[in-house]
């Protein structure tokens, strides 16, 4: 067994192509403990090194979805849509993205994971409201999405068993940052997680993992393709994640950004990103008959009050209590505000999104290891953007701390996060490009 | 600690050096157990595609050698010579070389290994011989070494430990071919052997590690470098192992190919590599003023007989009975022989040294894994060498085997291995390069 494991690993190192029958002893074996760590930990470098054929990444990742439980959604009537973001600063779409696209008929039985390092996650964001449950059962689950459109829970441990032991060892042996292990990784969960339509967003700058436009869409390609050769009908954006997307960094912080949202005051790149995913979700769902149509409805679903209703609807029946949209002390909150002013007068040139994540990180908003503890009410908003006029002493953020001290570090790392200029800058594109497996690559200008 | 390795590895992946103080840290962690072995798995393939600079790869065997015990030689005075060959089939070379440049006034005290695959190992072959000791204790093996001027022992356990994880870890991990972890393995224990001037014979061809003259120069300059950087007088030869070196393959067999040699009737290319290295050694040692005068030394040593006394008063130092050196019926020897010969008339074109290796292995003569036993009266001896014009029916081999159907399965295997053609062949050197850092490459024509 060891020894016949030595030779895939021999075969992939000389860059030949694993067949279905080896990639799957591989993870058979990953999950079962029948191949040591130290092999499958070779086995990544050499992956690493040499990469994988479409067809390896592709037949990976099923191996993957498979080596746990496959979420039957069969009971559920339609077309069942899934979005996955790789993960940003100030990202806070997946919550009003269900309460929109549920209030316009959409299906969106969600599960989702826990942030790490300077990258929030949503569940811990909704774990700020009173009362939340993300672990529903399976018949609370589905019977929530099949009255409401929505519901969101945390990812159990039982799906994609070997995607947690590989991550788990990528993250020790320097193999995290590998285009067929980041996509059968995500795409993994995503096709255990039994949607019809997955939407994807793929973040590209400082602040995500892609730092570069090419990778993010090379790393969407691949996950395009994944999601295809598995039967899933699947789409991804590439957008902007050099400078935070919204201006919340913080749990608590971010649900009241998600109700700005749906009250109709949110932030506009924030606001194009959830229009953009929504109106493909629309379209996929056979709701509309173009993009452009859906995002119309969930314009119109916004500015008629349906979204946010749809919200607190799902949170009451998530065990919420939905009072904190009209009265945001209820959610947690920290002990100390700090304002941070611009020290001259200028233009904004760069707000660091990792810089920024990293700075709440710092005040406890996320997480260093997967240990840490967090706090719900601390973190950051920004009132700036990129490209913006500013005078010396105008605010540009404020710092929810939970003492002085770390309010004082958090300023330092904010004044290095936001750099001032003095030349006009040109407006940039938020939504980059969008990839399918019909139309290709749509490159947006 | 396990955090801080994972930032080595990925220096490592990305290809940048890793510093002395790196280095000490993962082999320190590979012997204390510190750093598990899915992150060296890792390192070790990253080590593979990245490869070390020499720098590098000269701390990586200082590291390794200074992991165990480093042997103390210092109480036998004068110019102590250790030899190293990097493992071949019918290379039964170390034995009659110790007796002849010790009866010619070197100091070699030889620690040596055991064979795995279808190569042999020098500590096997001496088991053959009744009551011959290899587990000296070091009083007694120093004591021996200053009296007659050689002796050879087993290699301990406490020499060079992180080789031994490391390699056990290559083994099952793809990472066995990669020349700074070859070289640093070998030249690890070499170090720590203790001797001043290191001989090596690196084969090529198919018999050996190195299949092309080229890996093998490179594999013999790394570890030129390595030796002189860690200040010792390093000398590498490069030799032929197409073909099977000498005769006899198998550990009785090649025991009394040994006396063969010391009595003056040894094959000539099996002579020609001992003579070259003998030279080399009584230069290296001060002896000889130069290579040609250390050869002629030798062939004086062998013609006059001292050279074969020295060997029997060896053998009887460690505790061996050399009455087998005129009564070779002394030794181990199988119950069956059986004759093979030539199927028809023609010039040997080849005969496939890997291939007689293993056919030997599969009669009992080496093992498959380290946990194998072996027989030491099987085995086969070779009557032809490539070149050699026969007629149908002249014997090319015997072998001696336990039954009469390994004894057949080992005649389809050599048939195999020794094919017959038409054409005279040109001669081809055995010999092919010296390699010293004084010296560069010299290449023999």
């Amino acid at each position: 067994m060891t020894r016949s494991f030595s030779e895939l690993i021999e075969k992939k190192k000389q860059g030949r192509e694993l067949t279905d029958e080896e990639l799957g002893f591989w993870i058979d074996g990953v999950v079962q403990g029948s191949i040591p760590e130290y092999q499958t930990s070779a086995m990544l470098m050499a992956v690493y090194f040499r990469g994988m054929s479409p067809r390896e990444t592709s037949r990976l990742t099923y191996c993957i979805a498979h080596s746990g439980d496959v979420v039957d959604l069969s009971s559920l009537k339609g077309i069942k849509a899934d979005k996955h973001s790789s993960g940003g600063v100030a990202d806070t779409v997946s919550i009003p993205l269900i309460a929109v696209a549920a209030s316009c008929g959409a299906l969106m039985p969600k599960m989702s994971g826990r942030g790490l390092g300077h990258t929030g996650g949503t569940i811990d964001k909704l774990e700020a409201i009173p009362g939340f449950n993300v672990n529903l059962t399976p018949t609370a689950f589905m019977d929530i999405v099949s009255r409401l459109g929505g519901a969101i829970i945390a990812q159990t441990n039982d799906i994609a068993v070997a995607d947690k032991k590989l991550y788990a060892l990528r993250d020790v042996t320097a193999t995290i940052d590998s285009v067929p292990l980041i996509a059968s990784s995500i795409m993994g969960k995503k096709l255990a997680s039994g949607a019809d339509v997955i939407v994807l967003d793929v973040k590209w700058g400082n602040g995500a993992f892609m730092e570069t436009r090419e990778a993010a869409t090379g790393l969407a390609r691949t996950m395009v393709d994944i999601g295809e050769d598995n039967g899933k009908r699947t789409i991804a954006y590439v957008t902007d994640m050099n400078e935070p997307l919204g201006n919340a960094v913080g749990n608590a912080l971010e649900v009241l950004e998600a109700v700005q949202v749906l009250k109709g005051h949110g932030p506009r790149k924030l606001v194009d990103v959830i229009l953009a995913l929504c109106g493909e979700i629309l379209l996929q769902s056979g709701i509309s008959p173009s993009i452009e149509d859906g995002k119309q409805r969930a314009r119109d679903a916004i500015a008629s009050g349906r979204a946010l209703d749809r919200f607190a609807a799902i949170v009451e029946a998530q065990g919420g209590d939905s009072a904190f949209i009209d009265h945001p002390e209820l959610l947690p909150h920290a002990a100390v505000t700090l304002e941070v002013t611009a020290p001259r007068d200028g233009v904004i040139a760069s707000v660091d999104a990792r810089r920024v994540g990293v700075a709440a990180m710092h005040l406890g908003a996320g997480r260093r290891t997967k240990e840490d503890a967090i706090d719900l009410g601390v973190g950051l908003t920004l009132d700036v953007k990129t490209g913006d006029t500013v005078k010396r002493g105008q605010p540009v953020a404020v710092i929810h701390a939970r003492t002085l001290d770390e309010a004082s570090v958090c300023e330092q790392e904010l004044n290095a996060a936001v750099s001032i200029g003095n030349a006009p800058l040109p407006a940039w594109q938020t939504i980059v490009a969008r990839i399918s497996r019909a139309d290709g690559v749509t490159v947006f200008k």
